[in-house]
């Protein structure tokens, strides 16, 4: 069990020749999810040498255009590439709307099916749950809707200890799914053998927490909790304070306190205000409360394992 | 007098590593206007180092994604550059609708004057008249309602000929004016001297026709007949003629064709579909029919003078 993370583009407000707005591609359990598309996230694909058919599930954010605009040409290229495979778009309530009505007034319906599942609620929910992968929303704190996502490798069935249940005669082969589910065994004279005599834990599930953007809020250090890879938004440095109060964005520090508040693994930061020439700033200031952290950069790829 | 054209993207379909989608910039007699704004076309302006203060007026032939899905973008980078003046936009109807909707749904509205100016005309209309630039619509042949855009340099005023006015005291420094005007002189015991003979031809104004995506079409000869330079789109090659009939566009030969007929001093091709590896195929099919062609590419300058 492991996950990929490749960073599409990090920056905020507006493309620029070296940097790219936001979107991310996520690789879990064979499933392949995009996070935020960004203006010019095909042609990062592209460049990154992303399938685009693998990309089953998109995830908006909000709909500030550094996070969206890429959206239309996404789904209108993936129509002329003759996709067939269903596409599941996540984004805040609108986003059905803008998308068909860009379709509409180009008379180009896309041929593949395109389900919208919009977002409107302010409590975290779950919005994908397939045999491997839950994604559960993020309520942010930021000038419009917006929405994190936590994606979470589901719990692996228990591992059997087989010498261990090769003392009870009694446990047999078709007992073995229910000791992997975690039940207790019950002897036909009642008396109970506990599962975790039986079996071993599993591998510990992974999970990947996606926010971006917000201002400093601890609302969210509950949901996150103990996550493998957090990337946290992280605009402006501490020197910019009062600006990111303004525009409802986060500090380099603020990410690095949630960061260790929430007791994550490890902390990547980005969505970078173009005012700053040098991204080691937000490291260093990151590192003051926080250490395991790393910039996100157009191209990086992170891969989490065990 | 002269105008320069900068090709940022001439490609069809969707953005690649190496091929823009369609955008151009037109700089003539001080107005700079921005032809067709496909995705990415803001970086483009960046990469060419074209001042996007400059831009006051877009154009857009058409509403499918490679010629407009750049221009939601555009304009919020503008508001986030802090621009004061005022930016016109002339495009299909929807195109407002379209902008409007994504400012409203992003809470993002601009703080500079937009104005749009939908068309819906099946004929050729005067969309922008100034003291030394107009600007015509060319009706094209399209799968959506589609126009192409003349840019006419005005007439500039007729050269006195100083040598001959002063055979006659009886014209005075205030009839100049009406000299430049074209007028004839009047003299006080009525006989008249023909302006030709008094000044000289002005020199000839200059005017770029830019025709994508058309079929082809001979209904657009008439409208950019002389003109110095003409942008045709030349999707294919001959060799899918069959595809260029049923997508309703043209082919290389079909783009020579039309700049033949329309005697125009220069024809530039572009619009390229993905499917061809060299674009030299384009300029040996419509060098057939007509010599003075040139390949679109990007960052390519076009400096047209007298």
């Amino acid at each position: 069990m492991s996950f990929k993370l490749t960073i599409l583009g990090c920056h905020s407000a507006t493309p620029r020749s070296l940097a790219h707005t936001t979107s991310q591609y996520l690789e879990m359990n064979n499933d392949c999810f995009l996070i935020d598309c960004g203006e010019g996230t095909q042609r990062q694909l592209r460049k990154y040498k992303i399938k685009f058919s693998k990309i089953k599930h998109v995830f908006i954010s909000h709909l500030h255009g550094d996070h969206f605009f890429g959206l239309i040409g996404l789904i209108s290229t993936f129509n002329l590439l003759n996709r067939n495979t269903e596409l599941h778009i996540y984004g805040p309530k609108g986003i059905k709307e803008i998308i068909l009505l860009q379709l509409k007034l180009s008379n180009s319906w896309v041929e593949y099916p395109l389900h919208f599942h919009e977002l409107v609620a302010s409590q975290s929910e779950i919005i994908l749950d397939n045999d491997k992968v839950q994604v559960h929303t993020i309520p942010l704190q930021h000038r419009i809707y917006t929405n994190g996502f936590l994606f979470k490798e589901k719990n692996r069935p228990r591992k059997l200890n087989m010498s261990s249940i090769d003392n009870y005669p009694e446990i047999d082969i078709c007992d073995y799914q229910n000791l992997k589910d975690g039940k207790d065994f019950i002897c036909q004279d009642g008396s109970i053998i506990l599962n975790k005599e039986l079996t071993y834990d599993p591998p510990r599930a992974l999970s990947y927490a996606y926010c971006s953007d917000t201002e400093y809020t601890e609302s969210i250090v509950p949901l996150i909790k103990e996550t493998d890879l957090l990337y946290h938004e992280s605009t402006f440095l501490e020197e910019h304070h009062q600006l990111a109060l303004k525009t409802k964005h986060s500090t380099a520090k603020q990410a690095g306190t949630i960061a260790r508040k929430s007791n994550v693994k490890k902390l990547l930061l980005g969505h970078y205000s173009s005012r700053y020439k040098s991204l080691e700033l937000f490291l260093q200031e990151a590192h003051q409360v926080f250490e395991p952290v790393e910039l996100a950069e157009a191209g990086k790829e992170i891969t989490v394992t065990r």
